[in-house]
């Protein structure tokens, strides 16, 4: 262990870059805590001739990732190219074929073949390790995989992604409309050109997908994970919300139940004096129910190139000290299939606001078909009401937003209500649904 | 790493107990984790007749916790006794001799010995772990030796006593007095009936010592910090503080400044909309400021034998996984031992309650004697000055509430005013004086 530990590092963006930087900066520190020098001897990138503010001449340049891998002249494996497949792919399965440690950011990847990584990386006997694939900064694996290893855990359930978040807080604070956030985020480089994929909430999804099989012991399907994105919160939402006692914000929750697993994310009402309603802008935050240690909660910046650098680091730190953890917290083999919950088994408390028309009776018969799917309505407004009676008149026969909220029901029930009040033309449009998370 | 851990355990009360629980309800998903077995073995504690909850009939019984420590028939002892000396150094130093690992929540033993005994693991070539000895349930000693070992630490605070945070809470929260609410915490059991240690935070001095060294990869030393409990507190400051925009709290902070290592234990205002002032009751949170990650701030319980064993757990599934990791985070011979920042040294805003006689020309006088010291004050506010005339006719000559706060100074500067200011006898008793802890 007193030789030096070679970093092969594929993918020189804006992580890349920075973990370049702290590498250089910190070599004397980092020797002192892994009782061995930690250099980066190869790198590989598209652009051998952009400047990334480091000095990459004595390091060995690869054109492809895969061969980087494979080289013999590094004994770990960096990847921060990106994708569940491609480059990505393949230079992971090359460096784990070829005996050395893998640290990824890459959470599209886990959450697509994970538990087939880590059975490579079991016969290989090295290590896959990813800190930086969830909320960033954060060290929830570590957390997850080996601090609470004693734990039963019963849910673990966060914000995981920042954009969702900054737009979610800007909706509130400023009292803006999504697509303006949405505008401001992409401004500041919070989302992407095309922002599906983090405001649809698919890369929640992927980062739930991996927390859910540290929290459970189960193998990795995002497939199963029910997914909603918060393109439809209004700021009607938002403000009722508040009124409510509540903030919005996009969730990723897995949960054990009795009907097995339920994976979600979507946005979700929490109450304001929970410590997750008090996560703002591009920050995340993870909170684990374990049955020993009751909730811990880890907050911390879920994305940046020198905060995600720094979660790498801390991987390579771990190889370096020549520590092994099983990739999924136990071997491969043992990470059981699990049963997915149906969404409509789902029981909570729901947020439903509604346009209806402003006839005598729409009231009661709203109340009537929650009553008959077995749902007690723990409020109803209309919200407009407050209005003076002028400015209500003006709206003639126009649909008027009523809110209501339940106390705990099933899912089933609510859409059965839904399709019941649509069905019946009392309503415009269609409902807005929210559910709201139970939380200490 | 196939055969079985046999675990020692020394110290059967509330965290020793929930361990025994813990390690046989689990013993199936520890097996899995650990890739090997983990079973107590043998056991030692005062009184062999007490019900425990856990059937000690397949375990050895050491009368002798030093000869439970270096018993050949156990590979790990834990060390939950208690005290810098006695039988808890004795048996720690006897386990390490012999070549086993060990696990404390000791942490008076690791604030007063821990360079010491991390030189000892290092020489047998075992690991001293010690997650429970920080903040109970909170991974901060992992996430701080090991998650963030790539960063450089500029500060690290945070609520470490569970105590004196349930006695602040309830003092803002139900407008209690100081004294009203130790009681309840000792009728609660969160506080000793002898709650010196907690409230003159002694306790939390000897956790800041240990996230020190940490932090900053130097020796330990908790007869350097600055201690300051919070006894001396009072509902008028509780009030003042809130008025502000503040809330109170009982932090542990160490920081790097230009005149050596800070490291300081007192009550503190922080702003309300800080991740830690909103932490309440008996919880605990860790705030680290590290110039990769940013700011991560854990939140978790601080105490209680479920989640205290939660943490031991821990460390026991890391020494059963065969990891191990310098016990200060870098070889003990290389911690730096450093210079203590003077407190005087210190810079910060300041709260400052006098109880000045009415006298006309005292405003003034006070006012002069702040610029004389180059204090700049942010705010001067008489607080009774809200009651009904005829009120403040009746106190006649009674000293009169003032608060202050100030702009960034010196320690030393606001202690020569307050000397100034006392002497002068324009104020009745000794004044209050808060610091203001500048946060994100």
């Amino acid at each position: 262990m007193t030789t030096e530990l070679r970093v092969g590092v594929a993918g020189l963006g804006t992580v890349g870059a920075s973990l370049l930087h702290l590498l250089e900066t910190r070599s004397s520190a980092l020797a002192a805590r892994c009782g061995r020098s930690v250099r980066v001897s190869a790198v590989s990138a598209r652009d051998r001739t952009r400047d990334r503010g480091a000095d990459l001449s004595a390091m060995a340049w690869f054109d492809d990732p895969v061969a980087l891998a494979g080289s013999p002249d590094i004994d770990v494996f960096v990847e921060l190219i990106g994708g569940d497949n491609g480059p990505a792919e393949d230079s992971v399965r090359a460096a784990l074929a070829t005996g050395k440690s893998v640290v990824t950011a890459n959470k599209a990847l886990l959450a697509k073949h994970g538990v087939e990584l880590a059975r490579l990386a079991e016969e290989n006997k090295v290590s896959l390790s990813y800190e930086a694939a969830v909320a960033g900064g954060i060290p929830v694996i570590k957390t997850m995989r080996e601090s609470l290893a004693g734990n039963e855990i019963d849910r673990v359930y966060g914000i995981l992604n920042g954009t969702c978040n900054y737009i979610l807080t800007r909706m509130e604070q400023d009292g803006l409309d999504f697509s303006d956030c949405l505008a401001d985020a992409q401004r500041l480089g919070y989302a992407e050109a095309d922002p599906t994929f983090d405001i649809e909430g698919n890369d929640t999804a992927h980062k739930l997908a991996i927390l859910t099989s540290l929290a459970f012991g189960s193998q990795i399907n995002s497939e199963k994970i029910y997914l909603e994105g918060i393109s439809s919160i209004t700021r009607a939402d938002i403000e009722a919300a508040s009124e409510l006692g509540y903030r919005i914000k996009l969730l990723g929750v897995a949960q054990r139940t009795d009907s097995g697993i339920e994976q979600r994310v979507h946005p979700t009402m929490v109450p304001k004096a929970s410590a997750i309603a008090r996560i703002d802008g591009v920050l995340n935050a993870v909170a684990i129910d374990g049955d020993a240690v009751g909730e811990v909660v880890l907050v911390g910046p879920g994305a940046g190139g020198s905060a995600t650098a720094s979660a790498v680091l801390g991987d390579i730190v771990d190889v370096a000290r020549g520590l092994s953890v099983p990739t999924l917290g136990m071997p491969a083999h043992e990470l059981a299939p699990y049963k997915a919950a149906r969404m409509r088994m789902h029981e909570g408390g729901y947020y439903i606001r509604l346009a209806v028309y402003d006839r005598s009776g729409a009231f009661a018969e709203i109340a009537r078909i929650m009553a008959d799917e077995g749902i007690s309505l723990e409020s109803i407004v209309q919200r407009d009401r407050t209005r003076t009676h002028t400015e209500a008149e003006t709206h003639g026969d126009a649909p008027q937003p009523v809110i209501l909220t339940t106390y705990e029901t099933t899912e089933a029930a609510v859409k059965r209500a839904l399709g019941t009040i649509t069905a019946r033309n009392v309503v415009a449009g269609t409902p807005q649904m929210i559910r709201i998370e139970k939380l200490r």
